[in-house]
């Protein structure tokens, strides 16, 4: 049997809890420290989960033996900082989404824990869902046939962030998720965001992502603040047939139609002939089973299975600079009145993402 | 009591027979004649009815002194030489969705029914149904206050057209409900239109539409007739409440929200002070009554009425216009890679919009 | 080819039309006439459909050789009366739901037609839905497994008729369909009726059926009219796979599920060790497409095949009694305050029914 | 300030750990001790709740001058004698569903806890959600009118239970709100119960309840352990409005209809005239904001304020003797194939429960 790995987790606030609980409960793990500038908050995490070591500072849990991982939970302006500290002691490090706030630091961090050997893992929470994790197994044996379309809606009344917009704030949960069941990743040809900040708070409120993909595809995403009804849809339109996933009915979250347009294109070039071309297919809907599992727990051990396979983990760095290309793609194209712009910039572009 | 109107209905494809019964059970029309280049179909359809004349040549039935008016129900690009004729020969007229085929073309129809001093009127059915009145009646009264967002979507497995991407298929019912609801109309800042032909069809087969409003809000359209699930929904968010309109769920297809994110911005440049100020209101939602009505039977009744009444009826030109302006404009952005256009191209902005 | 048969319709009240209507649409035959004794009501009904020969004297209709068959929708009263002057007449017989207003009356109707050697068909219209024959599929290929309970629920808003209570008014549907989709059709080993009136209408305006069945099992049956929300909903739960039918999903009339409980009883007597051997199978769910088709025109057809075939329709006059068996036990049951009662009476007993 | 109270969970098994839970974070309770003849399954739950001492032999918990109430949360047939002892030591008590094992047994304690001037509650958890809370309010005002018809479905794949059928099981969550919503409390005019045994389990898998109310109402309950599909919904149907609680949808849990059926019954014996007389409300459906409020911390905080203002609590033994009544009665009934049986049988009745 492989010995536990030991972790910390730095940051208590709003998601450190969840990592600092399923980290106590992997059977792969030992959580041993939670480290955050706010001791009370610290040791409040720590007690609730059952003791750990309480740490204020970065640099005193780094220097020590004791750890083999850490666990980032910071606000996203500090995970470059915090990562890079962690790698450079050696550290493998697993970061909250989104990995960092520029592809740039992102792109430097996925460099640096290359150079030094370490696992960097993004921590893409849905992608380990048994929903998300039927989704792409579901397209890679075919059963979709090739992509034609991806629809994602998650709206709902949310809590206006402080210091970013609904993009920044939703979108990487849709964006993860598409990244991880498509075969060879999110790498849309532009990135087009058009936005609305109705209530004049400083920043978009709604948001609505287009995102071509290869061969005629295209992914589209609408993340919403402000409605009053929750929606947490993916539609994935393929060739052969169409998925359909509703996070919110949890009697049947997944189902698949066997159903869709076929086109018979030979004769492409008589129009006239074309109407007649078209057929349909009405056939049964399916509805896979879906354990009842934790994200967070297989999450966990994909963490641990990659450290000791040395391997990247199935949502690497590469996969969370995918989602901050196509962030800052947003950003760019909301400047520009919501133009088609390159999914990523010169600089990031120069060092190379695939 | 006033006389009945005698109207003829020109076309009897797919939408001409349900004018047909329409007009043909309304108080306020005779129906008189049925005219179709095809005899049999226009025989057919006179047969069902209960008996009409039955025309093959539109010059024909024209001359006669028999038909106050005629409704146009013929391909798109027709419209605009049916109408107009029509009118020439002193006839009132309403024209079935989109107005015409061109921006340039409707204009020319709503300047030339105003010379001739009669009602021409666009068909926008949705506009009639109960749900579309009352969603009316609710801005218009102020329950939603400030129009903040509007979302809509109309996805299905559709007929692929041989003739009209998708935008022009689908979106007129979503734009000229829109316009009805709108005070003052849809008459969005700029249009940006995001479309996909996955299957190589030729033309677009999954839309999104972008309307920036003023003071702010947007609309935002999905149109897609790839989709194996039906949705028909549309999300109108204000200041004061928030309204869902499912149009597939007839128990409940309206539901209004007493719900919200309120903003306090006295203090805008005070960014930090600003998370403070956000709060929420988790209100009771409330689904009004609606009567079961045939949209098209109210439709014809507001034909006769406006005819009696020497007024433009509720969807006159100008909203049809309206709506045509915003396909048009969609067209031009997809030409251009989804770039903002402005909603009117020069000629027609020259004619005057307003 | 086989010839047309040629039908007339008695009774142009609430159900006559739609009778007509698919009787002058179906391939199989050619509605001659309407009967009814309201000339204007019947001339009304002739001129919708096209037109057809009225008769108000049902004497008058029956001595004509103009006729093979006729459709009775007159009151149930009557249901007897009329039938038994048909086929006396020598035509084939479809009556509507209920066969009769009694159970010796739909005896006295079934012993007559088989004397007579014509078809006496029930119009159990539910029974040709697409998901009605879809169910009976299932359940025939063992898809289902043995059935253990079927619970069918039908309340909404109704009419509270003048003449008959709940039970009579709703429950038909759920019998016919039960008896339509068990092997062997509906026979319970008794009835049990629970009825309330709580508005003083005189008659049960809310009712609970149970029918203990075979080997266990059991078939509950719901009908209400005062629930202000509407369901239509029946479970049918298998040793294999349990079935779900809401009819008032168009997107997901069916579901299979493959999930159950398993039992395990070889130990029948170490009841210690029972619960152990509980399993549970939690599998995937299946929705079969279904065709868009009406069922009144699949009647239309079953009943001119069964006369052409010279065999007993899928619903014939047998399935129409075992309705009337159960419907007359709840109504003694009813009387009796809910106590569980045979059946049938002697009365019917003595005919025999197997 | 009022001090806080100190209590004791008994029984540390499925549903003791949620009591444990809820009273240490209630600001009114002090957790001082777990008791269970495991210690194991003690220690484990005391150290989940971050501590209370250990006991495993009841006598020694209930002489210790520590406590002022225990939480019983053991096998119900041996909650007679656990609550019993402890009302004995002068200890407040509350018991998990159901009360007892017996109707006598209940009534037992119920008179016991008068004696010795202590509180005796049931946890009738359910009363004490939103959800339930609001029924009660609104029945209480008047919105809903008198009470015509109470239905209420609450099935799943659920364990078979190796003590205890689906009645015992599943009913005391339905009855128990049904007495708290209903004004007077629960006390049916008979109760009947149809059971069924499909798997040969021995006992019930499989359950309906009909229990006649006052005034022509019904009350019906239908409990199943082997359905797929889950359900949990109750109709209350009443002269002014109808509510629907559907409490898988927390989007929605209540919906009031403001539609229903109206009688005028004046002229009673004029048969023929009665049909005209009824009329329809289709009025608006309003669904009521809820607090999201966990139910058990309600319910702490309701234990301690009867202690306090020493009056019995909403949720009382006399509750839960009724409860135990209708539960009884559907055993009995059972026993007689079905057959309408008084609600409480002669040994309690004389007891007096009214």
């Amino acid at each position: 049997m492989t010995e536990k790995l030991r972790i910390a987790v730095v940051g208590a606030g709003y998601w450190g809890p969840n990592l600092a609980r399923n980290f106590r409960g992997s059977p792969d793990w030992d959580l041993v420290a939670i480290c955050d500038l706010d001791r009370d908050r610290a040791q409040a995490l720590a007690d609730k989960v059952g003791g750990a070591r309480v740490v204020t500072d970065l640099a005193e849990l780094l220097e020590s033996d004791e750890i083999d991982a850490v666990a980032v939970a910071t606000p996203a302006r500090t995970h470059h900082a915090v990562a890079r500290a962690a790698l450079a002691a050696g550290k493998h490090v697993m970061v909250e989404k989104p990995l960092a706030d520029t592809g740039e630091r992102g792109q430097e961090m996925v460099a640096f824990a290359a150079e030094q050997g370490l696992v960097l893992m993004a921590d893409h929470t849905y992608c380990y869902t048994p929903a998300v994790l039927k989704i792409r197994e579901l397209i890679d044996e075919g059963a979709l046939g090739d992509i034609l379309f991806i629809d994602s809606v998650r709206i709902n009344l949310g809590l206006i962030q402080p210091d970013v917009d609904v993009f920044w704030d939703l979108a990487p949960h849709d964006l993860s998720i598409i990244d991880f069941v498509l075969p060879g990743g999110l790498r849309p040809l532009s990135v087009s965001a058009q936005g609305a900040d109705p209530l004049g708070s400083g920043k978009s409120c709604i948001g609505y992502l287009t995102l071509p993909l290869e061969n005629g595809a295209i992914a589209h995403v609408h993340v919403n603040w402000l409605s009053p009804t929750k929606i947490r849809q993916m539609i994935i339109g393929g060739t052969r047939r169409t998925l359909v996933w509703d996070d919110l009915n949890p009697q049947q979250r997944l189902s698949v139609y066997d159903r869709g347009v076929d086109l018979e294109l030979q004769n492409r070039d008589e129009a006239d002939r074309r109407a007649a071309t078209i057929s349909y297919r009405l056939g049964d809907t399916w509805s896979p089973a879906l354990p009842e599992r934790e994200a967070l727990g297989a999450m966990a051990a994909e963490f641990a299975a990659s450290i000791h396979e040395k391997r990247p983990s199935r949502t690497d760095g590469e996969a969370g600079l995918r989602v901050l290309a196509v962030l800052e793609g947003a950003t760019r194209s909301l400047d520009l009145g919501g133009a088609a712009v390159p999914p990523f910039d010169e600089r990031i572009l120069v060092g190379g993402l695939s």
